[in-house]
């Protein structure tokens, strides 16, 4: 980019959503120079009192910057919005960080490819309040050199992370940790669910659910270590037989809640059992994932 | 106890095995005179040379001391164990740490008052390596005299929380946080099968879904304040229909691994939606577990 510095380029934002508005706002409160466009005109107001441009189209702001962030409901709602302006995104660098499927992504990049522009896919590990604290993580994949020339720019929203050229990995990465995070809420919610007729509060729950999870995440690294080692047998480990969560089932019936929730981990490594499996690792339930059964 | 102190003590410990071994092994570390016993004679040595006396029954072992410690395999080999030395435990303190589920608990509570011992039940929220270390955590229910009375023992084990005279409520607690630790396991199984076809290591996910659902677990207070509030109305909440998993449940099998994970929380999810709770929060899916479907 020669002498031209970050605060020199000038950047679209279309969508102003609830996580639209926010990375704009992050991008305004940056100084950077930000036009903004949303389907319904009255969302971008806040952003233009703090001294955003509006675009009246999406046309217009696509024209109006080199740099183009997308944060629309869905792929969808993206197709939508965007295949008008092929002829315009020529030339242009697209951050989609709309969250979409790997394959969409995939598609997006191919479709942007096609019609000349650098395609960045990025997938926002964070809620709107969070954008630009810390705590806010994003995960990005596809072009290397937007990511890179950008990078400065898209750390004002939180931490970034490349994975690489694929451009569907930010999103798989995002969905595999969105999948982690909602399976541990459910997990969150069956053991407020089974506290509760005994009189304890989800308060009281949640007190000690969120310090005891967090220790537990300190496991994960030994899980790989087997899993990526191939060897369920290495010992030291929590055999799938230890692991028998039938007292954990029976708990859950005998306080008069579903046992949906854990008879779903029950069905994992009881198949790693029948598999003969019993006396290897509890990380090998993952094998029970991969080879639906 | 006027001038007695602690380390005056008598403790027996019946059971060591991995769990029952630590704990002896910190009692013993911290100059209590302590006597153990295991149905496996030769698993004492190791104490005995640290300076623990070993006794040749149970029996022996429970008339050694006036605080008794249990940590066997189940409520089975428990009642196996001190069924037959019932007259022996009159008068006697009994701290049960084997896990069991809260209905066994209060069984066992039952029955020493019977015979006329003190009880105490604990869940131990840690492995035994973790014993006497930072972030070990044994929870506590039942008598509330033996456990301010040895306290200061137990806490030669971890952090000690009493939650009741309820002999079942420290079993239950246990359960309820080994049920979210396990299911949080599952999550990240999950994640990890989901992204392994795209050449990343679990190592590689481990990495980012361990702060990641750290992070997380800092939604609970908020999911807790809204259940406890019992109105699921309450604004700033991620709605049940914004919790959409089609798009996880899709990419799961797009990534070719079972889809049962993310599935049973979508159930949960569906569930409160289909009964027209669509736009209220999603600490609801709690409603979904009450009420087993
Ligand atoms: N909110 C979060 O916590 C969060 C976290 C991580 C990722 N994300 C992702 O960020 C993206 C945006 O989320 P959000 O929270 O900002 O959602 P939102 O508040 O519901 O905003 C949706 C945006 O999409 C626009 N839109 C929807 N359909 C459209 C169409 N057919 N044509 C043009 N515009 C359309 C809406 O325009 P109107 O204003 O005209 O309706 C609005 O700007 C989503 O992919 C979401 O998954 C959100
Ligand atoms: N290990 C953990 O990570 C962990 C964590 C939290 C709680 N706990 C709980 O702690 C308790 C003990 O676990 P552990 O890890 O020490 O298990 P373990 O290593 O398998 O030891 C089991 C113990 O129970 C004894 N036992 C089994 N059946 C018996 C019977 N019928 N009569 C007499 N003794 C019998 C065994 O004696 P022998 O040596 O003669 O077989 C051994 O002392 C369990 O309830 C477990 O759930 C363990």
């Amino acid at each position: 980019m020669g002498a031209m510095t970050n605060h020199d380029i000038q950047v679209s934002v279309l969508g102003l959503g609830e996580m639209g508005g926010a990375l704009a706002a992050a991008l305004v409160a940056a100084g950077h120079p930000v036009t903004v466009w949303n389907r319904s005109p009255r969302k971008a107001d806040p952003l233009v009192a703090r001294g955003a441009r509006a675009a009246a189209t999406a046309g217009d702001a696509v024209r109006a910057a080199r740099l183009v962030i997308v944060c629309l409901l869905d792929d969808d709602s993206v197709r939508e919005v965007l295949e008008p302006l092929a002829d315009d995104l020529a030339g242009r660098t697209l951050v989609n960080v709309t969250t979409t499927t790997p394959a969409q992504s995939r598609e997006m990049a191919e479709w942007a490819d096609r019609v000349g522009a650098a395609y960045l896919d990025g997938g926002i590990m964070a809620v709107p309040p969070m954008i630009g604290r810390p705590g806010a993580s994003v995960l990005y994949s596809g072009s290397a050199d937007a990511f890179h020339e950008h990078r400065h720019l898209l750390d004002l929203w939180g931490s970034s992370t490349y994975f690489g050229a694929d451009a569907g990995l930010a999103s798989l990465y995002d969905l595999a940790l969105l999948a982690g995070m909602y399976v541990m809420f459910a997990g969150f919610a069956h053991g407020a669910a089974m506290v509760a007729p005994a009189g304890v509060t989800a308060g009281e729950f949640a007190a000690m659910a969120a310090p005891w999870l967090t220790a537990m995440t300190g496991a994960f690294e030994g899980f790989a270590a087997v899993i990526d080692g191939g060897d369920y047998t290495v010992p030291g480990q929590q055999s799938l037989e230890f692991s028998d969560l039938t007292y954990l089932v029976a708990a859950s019936a005998d306080q008069g809640v579903s046992t949906e929730v854990v008879a779903m981990v029950q069905r994992l490594v009881q198949r790693q059992v029948d598999a003969g499996h019993g006396k290897e690792g509890f990380a090998r339930i993952i094998e029970s994932i991969r080879r639906p059964g």
